[in-house]
């Protein structure tokens, strides 16, 4: 991906959401959802009974390139113990329909954790075994559940899709993401004069081979030219090439033809 | 995940963006991207130049369940063809540092492909093969980058991961997922005569016990108990439940002890 010029590193890290997976079946995927995390900056990983033990090979090979995560992972028995010190949980569930709860998006959901976090708060993400998902006490000890907007004829998400999605919302909820900007790839915008002379040049090059007819015509297509020129965004590269083409043509049409 | 009870099955499919994957060298990672386009209701996939031809068994396979969008593949030979009927292609991509081109987020970039869309114009989306990602020629084509804002630290999105990323982006913007809701699971909101129905039972509780004392704070005693109960956002269940909790406790504290 692009971007990471645009991003400063310095803007990474700090408070955060904990990752909580609750006891995940295999290694591969807890470093999977490491990867996921750090992809978008988060590093806070807790694992409740994970069913292989802890320390993970699998997760360790895994998490490549992400194992800062894997160290600083803090392993609970019980998903009490894992939340305890949580003000805020989030589960992320396809279950849990016979619990009253209130059901928010990933995007509202981060949203709120980014309001929480920014108050000191200290909020969880709570995610299920691969299979199964979350049971219905664990559900219980959350404030709110995740709901995904999935294709309701298929929804498919894996542990670590899912982990990735809550991340990558957690991430633009920071919305320092780049605007969009021009890739200038080592040359500048073009100045203003720069344009200018590159009209009249065209103008002057058309103008000898009779281009702005008839008469009466004439003003409006060269305001037209114009306005087409100034409103490309030419860089400076662009310019000189834009010349190139323009002598190359008319040199095929010598005014004396 | 949760959340497909409240999408309208009605809402998905209809235009949309096509992915186009060009050379991709893992059928798996075929199978992969389809799942991860019709977890959020894309299904117009386009291949150019599959280094293993086509049709692919392991993509097959692997995209059990989206069926549907490795079935109506289309396969060029050629970017070219494959973009030809397209009036706007973006390219994801981490190169292309030497090219002269707009970089936009996922975020931009859906919300100008739903624009387009929704005037009839047929977008694409382009993605490299999963070593290499996108060559200059092929990145020339496109009218526009996409670039992921993640982790400078750590950039490792699969191609299945940025498939995925842009298609919950798709849907996002599309704007209909889920406000948020208070899952009911069978019962309902409490009316507010059995909230005050509540409060009475258990002011008078209290009241029997010596609670609401000293004398000259009982009345705000009172107004504050009222307040947190009706801020709370009950259920009919709730309420019951809450009957038998203050009944279960009283009965413990008798007014004749």
């Amino acid at each position: 991906m692009s971007g990471t010029d645009h991003a400063k590193a310095a803007e990474w890290g700090g408070p955060q959401p904990a990752v909580i997976l609750v006891e995940p079946q295999m290694g591969e995927n807890i470093g999977a959802a490491a990867r996921a995390m750090w992809n978008f900056g988060l590093e806070r990983m807790r694992i409740v009974n994970p069913r292989d033990g802890w320390p993970n090979q699998k997760a360790v090979t895994m998490s490549s390139g992400a194992a800062r995560v894997i160290d600083a992972v803090q392993v609970t028995q019980t998903t009490e113990e894992a939340v305890q010190d949580l003000n805020y949980v989030f589960a992320t569930t396809a279950r849990g329909r016979d619990l009253t709860k209130p059901v928010v998006t990933p995007e509202r959901a981060m949203e709120q954790a980014r309001a929480m976090v920014a108050e000191g708060q200290n909020v969880g993400i709570l995610f299920g075994p691969e299979r199964s998902g979350l049971e219905n006490p664990d559900i219980a000890r959350a404030n709110a559940i995740i709901s995904v907007p999935v294709n309701p004829a298929f929804a498919s998400l894996n542990l670590a899709q899912c982990v990735l999605l809550l991340a990558y919302e957690w991430r633009r909820q920071q919305g320092d993401a780049a605007p969009e900007v021009l890739e200038l790839a080592g040359t500048k915008h073009a100045e203003a004069i720069e344009i200018q002379k590159l009209s009249e040049t065209l103008e002057a090059r058309l103008e000898s081979v009779g281009f702005f007819w008839p008469d009466h015509k004439a003003e409006s297509m060269v305001t037209n030219l114009r306005n087409m020129i100034s409103r490309m965004p030419l860089t400076q590269a662009d310019v000189r090439m834009f010349h190139g083409v323009i002598k190359s043509l008319a040199d095929k049409h010598p005014k004396s033809r």
